[in-house]
């Protein structure tokens, strides 16, 4: 089958990855002429409105999927008449924009964080009345890796926080006094099946992942498997969908929802008997879903910025390396390592060794322990 | 690091797909434009006496790997002044030929058929009068899935064979009376470091491998890589070697080695902590090895000259499908399906349900057990 992914980083990389061993063919769409996954398949660079080129990308293809939220949701609205596109466009708009995210979460009864759309200054007054302080300033589109959020501690910082948005739709949201940040990757079939991976739990650090850890057992596993279920459905959704949420005592609260593959399911690919990558095209195919459980334990790291030597890496037992292709650059993430184990004791003598060799940014994020908050959380990519 | 690969095949595009996280860039070289390979990477399309043509790989790739014990020997002797190639040419000259191959066994005191070399129609009388009849007349050159190979059973067929082996070079080898196929792959680093993964037991039908499963604890093991270990020190081998073995009550006796991977190790994919195809890489790349620990039990059913249903393959829980991207052909190995279980009573279930979905003729190879003999053995690719 012959599948056209709308962007070209690691996620479509991984993807292709997955997929060509299935006998699919890619199409990788992409204005970054540096693009990833453009060597793994035919590689489309132009414009996401450039409404030629993505009638070529159409044409080469079988079914559309997308790798990452912040496609303009006017590409995938226009492919939609012409072919398959999953999951669909109502997905992907609602998940561009944090008022109608969380307005859907209110909606179907999932828990977040109390918000409010502020597109003034006095709206944000308002606002901040009513969450009370500290709360977080968000824009309301292409957040994604903390960007574009501040935390607003007093009143006196509510105008400079406005300024520094530059005046952009926002939303602000009360602070969520989390004990841990967890994700449930799930992934639903056009036949309307669905299944769902262990929880992971996820520790950011300059709101960008560096740590998921899968969850065997965990105790909130029902519970985020229910708020996942009314997503799936509502949004009539295929494919695979990751929930992110911040546990506060017994209680789960929705942050984000990402209508793809996401960083803290990485672990699936030697830590669960199907990948959440083969799952996505398996859904999108039409084909039947494969086993989400888990195998032993396993954990992703992500590798920031630079890249230890490889040597070392890969000289620790139990590690795989993924790397992206992609140039080093301060705060990018250009590859993932892998940790398998027998038990949670092994996964985190191995992740504790691998700590050891990256980047003193990333190894405080390793050593630092629970209670984060959602001022760092804007999702990762 | 680049990596350039004389071979363009089934093999080649596992290693590439298994180098690409790993960082690797593959360059591709094959006189077969169709090769299934080609796409991912830089794609050198020539014959392998093309000297130019090799440099232009050369100049392109930081080491050399094949793919092929069929390679012409000359374009590994030739590139090697240049850059590293491994393994090195020897390895792939001694396995090109089944009487060096079998006289190299013979000196690093591994068991294997009595042989004679065959270069005229003389020579076999002789030589099946000291083996004893039945005997099996093999090319001693570029034979692989059973081509090239004729059992004689009386005195009376050896001018017939003769003949239909065109006069070329030959071997006459006893007939092996054996109770079972096993092959052990194994991996040697730059460092003399060696690794070896439980051994795998294999069922050929018409000369192909249909079936490779995984055996742990198996008590020959041991002896196995005794054998595989010699083979390895002699050659100064870099990379990944598969010795494919006859048991015979306790005994074993050696079939022939490939100097690459190999079909009966594909299983290692996902039933090993790491790939054949990444063990390889790390080798030949000077990077540590990794665990060779079987993750469960774990089995490879081929895919020959068609491909079932993928929905209907899919649809059995913990199978992989692996699609090599070459058109239909009787006879024709265009993938295979790993399957990954818990024990070896829920892995023989789920091979037993997959081989339902696949041709009656391998069907017949997966329903017939035990009691092979080696006139069907020409080793697989």
């Amino acid at each position: 089958m012959k599948i056209g992914i709308l962007g070209g980083g690691q996620l479509a990389r991984m993807l292709a990855l997955a997929g060509i061993p299935l006998g699919c063919e890619f199409s990788i769409f992409s204005p970054d002429r540096e693009a990833c996954a453009a060597p793994l398949g035919r590689f489309v660079c132009s414009d996401y409105r450039d409404e030629k080129a993505l009638m070529e990308l159409g044409a080469s293809s079988d079914v559309i999927a997308f790798e990452f939220e912040n496609i303009p949701v006017q590409a995938v609205a226009f492919l939609g008449p012409h072919l398959p596109v999953r999951p669909g466009a109502e997905a992907l708009r609602l998940a561009q924009d944090r008022v109608l995210e969380k307005t859907l979460f209110t909606e179907l009864g999932i828990p977040c964080a109390t918000f409010f759309p502020v597109d003034s200054l006095e709206d944000l007054h308002r606002a901040a009345a009513s969450t009370g302080l500290p709360a977080v300033l968000k824009a309301r589109r292409q957040g994604y890796d903390g960007r574009g959020q501040t935390l607003i501690r007093q009143s006196d910082e509510l105008a400079g926080a406005w300024q520094r948005l530059g005046g952009q739709p926002a939303i602000l949201e009360s602070l969520v006094d989390f004990d841990r940040e967890i994700s449930v990757i799930a992934v639903r079939a056009v036949s309307g099946e669905t299944a769902f991976y262990p929880l992971s739990e996820n520790t950011h650090h300059h709101g960008i992942l560096r740590l998921a850890v899968s969850q065997p057992h965990d105790p909130m596993q029902a519970q985020a498997e229910i708020y996942a279920r009314r997503l799936l459905d509502r949004l009539d959704y295929v494919g695979v969908l990751a929930l992110e949420l911040f546990q506060a005592g017994d209680h789960l609260l929705a942050n984000e929802y990402a209508p793809r593959v996401h960083n803290s399911g990485h672990w699936t690919m030697e830590g669960a008997a199907t990948s959440q990558f083969e799952n996505h095209l398996r859904a999108i195919m039409g084909l039947p879903l494969g086993s989400t459980a888990l195998r032993g334990v396993a954990a992703t790291m992500n590798l920031i910025g630079t890249v230890p030597d490889k040597a070392r890496i890969l000289g620790i037992p139990n590690t795989c390396l993924h790397l992206y292709g992609k140039a080093c650059k301060p705060g990018r993430k250009l590859g993932h390592v892998t940790v398998c184990a027998d038990s949670m004791k092994q996964l985190q003598q191995i992740l504790s060794d691998l700590s050891g060799l990256l980047s003193s940014e990333a190894v405080s994020a390793v050593a630092e322990t629970g209670h984060y908050q959602n001022q760092k959380e804007g999702g990762c990519a």
